[in-house]
């Protein structure tokens, strides 16, 4: 079905919002760029509130723990709570404690990210190694590869893998993770987004500083970001909504809105101040449509 | 057809190196392992120079030069000559200078990689920036991303980006060089072994440590090591071979016997003092089968 475009229309959009009582926010694109906050988003925000709608802002960027996203929300002048932000760290953390349940000590984690990840971790109380220790932030010496090999360097504990975006990526860290995979480790990522939009060009995403372990060991790790819905199963375990009186609201088609559709939500609606163009979705066959976009998120002011 | 057993049979052995003129060889796995010498390598390359044969040693290792190669043979007590070594760095460098031709000055190359790389493009005098240069071995900064995006980080005359293994491989390198990808240069690799085997494990390999940027920019690099016909094409150039009498000796199915068998070479064998087991190609419909196979190199001497 063709998606209704809500711009401009009041009658459209209050029969819209109607329909739903949670709201799942992407970020990036949605709410801001950078650092420029849209037009009327802090209104938008508060009208849907005084509606009595529930709010959930899930976001990929992993280097941002929850309470660093609450900083940002503040900043740029957003009314949101630490509880209504859903990150990819935190929703991995939230499958490793209550989804995955490895048996502890077994249950231990090798980071390859950065704090982020560990905030989220220590906050569901998962053990973890790696990350930001400046022990592995170094450069693989030639007994590194015997140490590793005979398993000295290795911690036992060790049960699973959690890559993520990781600016301090390198080799040493990739070959421990490689040998904990290669020993049955479970292999997770908080996301796999390819590319990392920053300075109106494009940087390595979480994908590609974890590709390296991925291309080793010749399998793709569990994403716990969008679109994968062990994503949504995370949120649904902690907010427990209705699907079908739940929308996505967001800027990319092959993440947010599939994001959306694959979690067979009541709808989802695109907004074009990001990455995808009214014409991806326009067009004849178009791979994933939104039911509904509008030109900004403030077009829902009315 | 089923591949002839060689070992024990002094007939069939005469008759099968009277096929040939050139052999190509790969290294590990069938002269050595590791450090290892195999039992009588050195009076089988002998045998083979007094029956007039030319001998080629093909490795996809990069992060050797010919000069550095040449050095573990005389370690090892194996009689070989620099210009008889051909490895994944020379065959990049030699497509690069002798193939690809950019027109200088565009033809500079960013170097994800070790000093086998700079040392074969130094010998073909291609210009490069990167590699084993420090001011690319460090974390990456918050301005970094704004020089990186608006160019003041990178070289203009940067026209390929040459990946290898990379035992220093980190975001700031990856950044920059999917920034030159995203700027049109050309895309190369030395090889795309996704690992090393050390140590009686697996490390991650070059097509891991540049598995990050192939991630980014979504495509593989054209890679000039084995099983690429790309490499086989760097080696004729150079040594002027009849395909029809040559023959690639390997140990592994899907690298060695296949880059043999896709270059039309006259006939390949495998030993088994490697990666890959007889049962491997012995097997009914086997993807890979050699001409003929022994138990290891040494059983051509009868």
């Amino acid at each position: 079905m063709a998606p209704r475009f809500l711009s401009g229309d009041s009658a459209a959009i209050e029969e819209f919002l109607s329909r739903f009582d949670v709201f799942l926010f992407d970020c990036d694109g949605v709410l801001w760029s950078g650092d420029h906050l849209f037009e009327k988003v802090p209104e938008t925000i508060q009208m849907l509130r005084s509606k009595g709608k529930q709010l959930v802002f899930v976001t990929n960027n992993s280097t941002k723990s929850r309470a660093d996203y609450k900083k940002k929300f503040d900043k740029l002048g957003i009314p949101a709570e630490v509880n209504e932000v859903f990150g990819s760290s935190y929703s991995a953390a939230v499958y490793i404690n209550r989804i995955l349940k490895l048996p502890a000590p077994k249950n231990k984690v090798f980071v390859l990210g950065e704090s982020g990840i560990e905030q989220e971790l220590e906050a569901e109380g998962v053990p973890y190694i790696g990350g930001t220790d400046p022990a592995f932030r170094r450069d693989i010496e030639p007994e590194d590869f015997t140490n590793i090999a005979n398993g000295s360097l290795l911690d036992p504990d060790v049960g699973i893998v959690l890559s993520g975006l990781d600016f301090h990526s390198n080799y040493l860290k990739t070959a421990i993770a490689f040998q904990y995979l290669q020993h049955g480790a479970k292999y997770l990522a908080t996301n796999i987004d390819s590319t990392l939009p920053m300075s109106h060009t494009l940087f390595p995403g979480a994908g590609s500083s974890g590709a390296g372990l991925a291309k080793a060991i010749g399998r793709e790790p569990l994403s716990l970001g969008k679109p994968s819905q062990a994503m949504m199963d995370a949120v649904e375990g902690k907010f427990q909504f209705d699907r079908s009186r739940t929308c996505m609201i967001g800027d990319r088609l092959n993440t947010d809105i599939q994001f959306g559709i694959d979690g067979k939500l009541g709808g989802t609606l695109a907004v074009l101040t990001g990455v995808s163009k009214k014409e991806d979705f326009l067009a004849e066959g178009a791979p994933t449509v939104p039911t509904a976009y509008v030109n900004a998120l403030g077009d829902l002011m009315g």
